[in-house]
């Protein structure tokens, strides 16, 4: 379970697993943060208050899906490690920087999409963060593909996801956030449609629909 | 430990550690969170303001509960899981995604309840979250049964706890919420309830009390 | 690793990992959460600020070190499990539960010391929660005993401490209780003290000191 | 995995992964609790807004980081653990204490370096709480090999960092504290050398770079 490496390759010997303890520590903390910016507000009656709150809503569904996809695609590629490195290491804490911002910036697009205000700002920072999240977690895939962190043969969908070439996604929310400078709320609803494609397994789901195996 | 599957079923095999230990530190930081909720509040005498900060600390333990019931049965679920599968890993995320939402509605309800504007609301919300995180764990194990992801045979009774039919406690839920629309405390009440009939494990405690065995 | 249970006992088979990481998850939290109370306010300089702030720094402190000693003493009982049972896990939660809670008095404790208003509530109310952390502790030792959820024979000098009968820890409890309703300042002092005795290990210290073996 | 002792040494049998779990939940917590004092302010345009809070994102990236590399060299000294004992256990805790505390003085510098008040207060606290995590760390060091609690050959380079002298870096720490005393904004860049230093590892990116092995 631990990677330990044999006396031939000393210099890259630690453990994986309290690399993933804190990463899955720090994922799901973020993921849990995200709920502490769903707010209502007056003025109006109670329910006017809370359906007023759906762009709250709206960002946390998205943030949660985007970390959610971000710690599944980490999951399939640690997952296979048998060791891990110290570049590694400071490339994963790099990658949680990023992830533990996310709260943030959706804490600024609930608010601007509420009071109209700054909605422009906060969705180009948001789409940034986005951004910033999935070229990490590709950046991860390939240090550890150059440093052969994990056997190459083998390996399932979910890995064979985390290793797709991320210009499709990346070209995605780059238009996105283009987009978002003159029309935030399209860029909104193009980050939705990013996430969903990150999140839903296509493929699984048509293999289970149409027939085991 | 992992659930390393055999060449024969290549698509689904991620180990299950890593989404126990996500699922893990979700469910303690949504159970933590639900405190930040709990205050005190002028007018008074300090005794007053804390024997009026009641309705926080019902929210709360009602909150905590039913977040330590649905972490009961995922546990006794996942506990006898060989591996998981992308498309569970994926009900997984949408399970936590109500389970971390459940602290927004428990401030909602405690707010409620002491200032007595918009109960009938937030009662409402409450409860269609605490149903909705029913019916998620329901899910996960009919998805489960569905994929043999864990051996028939077997299993113990917090297994068979989590694998009974969830419609009693669905249509509790239900009328409790219908009764909310007239009467939220009521609800509350009747939420309560539903709660300790979730947790409290009535055949083991008698088996203890009665005899071992 | 599991405690993975014979075809003779049935019904008390859960692995106690999860049990374990849950647990985890929350002490650590209900320690992190313990800072965000932690407050600088008006009037004065920015020094005096800081230094008026030391109700919070020393409430701080004292309740990290409470759930530090809580955690000690889980992690010295569970460390022995072959398995856990259902009703194990309930006081497990029951006891997570008043855990949590711990940073609501600690908020209160530090604000009272601050402004002088309410001292008497929150201390006692600070100190009914500490005193309900031991002894729920306590009552899983005692449960865990009772059912032979671990081994009798051998045990190390942490687990000795965490088997230590409670009372003279909750006499002192109820005394600097008692003692607050009169004098706040004092009781906290006297928290102080019994934290010390919970947290440092004058056996094991003396023994490094004087000699290893 | 656990470092389950012989006989032969009863009284320091402790597993270590419930330390090593703990750890990483408070590590990583700290590291995502640090987003919640990142704001933006008014008065200005949102841009503006966003733009003056560059404050809180240096001190956020800089308390991560810092928190980054306590994590690695504890992850790197208990990696070869073979078992705990109590005084580690409560080094360990004192440990947390001090690194659960780092978003307390985050939040006060990024308030100061905006408001241009109390920095010189704000900026000292920080040094001193980056000043006791490295100490602490290096107590922990020292406490471990003082009782032979890793076994001496091997290591990787990982651990060959946490072993280093501290003392280059105290130095540094309390130079940067004196400069804070008249100049507060050049001791955050000192700080931020300082991390660098910590986080960066240069000789394996050297070999990384100029050939693998």
């Amino acid at each position: 379970m631990h990677g330990e490496t044999g006396p031939s390759q000393p210099p890259r010997s630690l453990r994986t697993d309290r690399m993933e303890a804190l990463s899955d520590g720090v994922f799901g903390f973020a993921m849990t943060l995200l709920v502490v910016d769903i707010v209502v507000r007056p003025p109006g009656t109670p329910l006017h208050q809370m359906l007023r709150a759906w762009p709250s809503l709206v960002a946390y569904v998205l943030s949660f899906l985007t970390i959610g996809a971000a710690w599944m695609a980490h999951t399939a590629l640690t997952d296979r490690f048998e060791r891990t490195g110290s570049i590694f290491l400071r490339l994963n804490l790099l990658t949680l920087l990023v992830v533990v911002f996310l709260p943030f910036p959706t804490g600024l697009v609930a608010d601007a999409l509420r009071s109209h205000v700054g909605e422009r700002e906060a969705v180009t920072l948001y789409g940034l963060t986005l951004l910033a999240i999935r070229v990490m977690g590709f950046a991860l895939v390939v240090y550890a593909r150059h440093e052969n962190l994990y056997p190459r043969h083998g390996g399932d969908e979910e890995l064979r996801r985390a290793q797709q070439s991320p210009l499709p996604v990346v070209i995605g929310y780059v238009v996105a956030i283009l987009v978002g400078l003159a029309w935030p709320t399209v860029a909104v609803l193009m980050y939705f449609g990013i996430t969903m494609v990150l999140v839903v397994p296509f493929r699984t789901v048509a293999r289970v629909v149409f027939g085991h195996g």
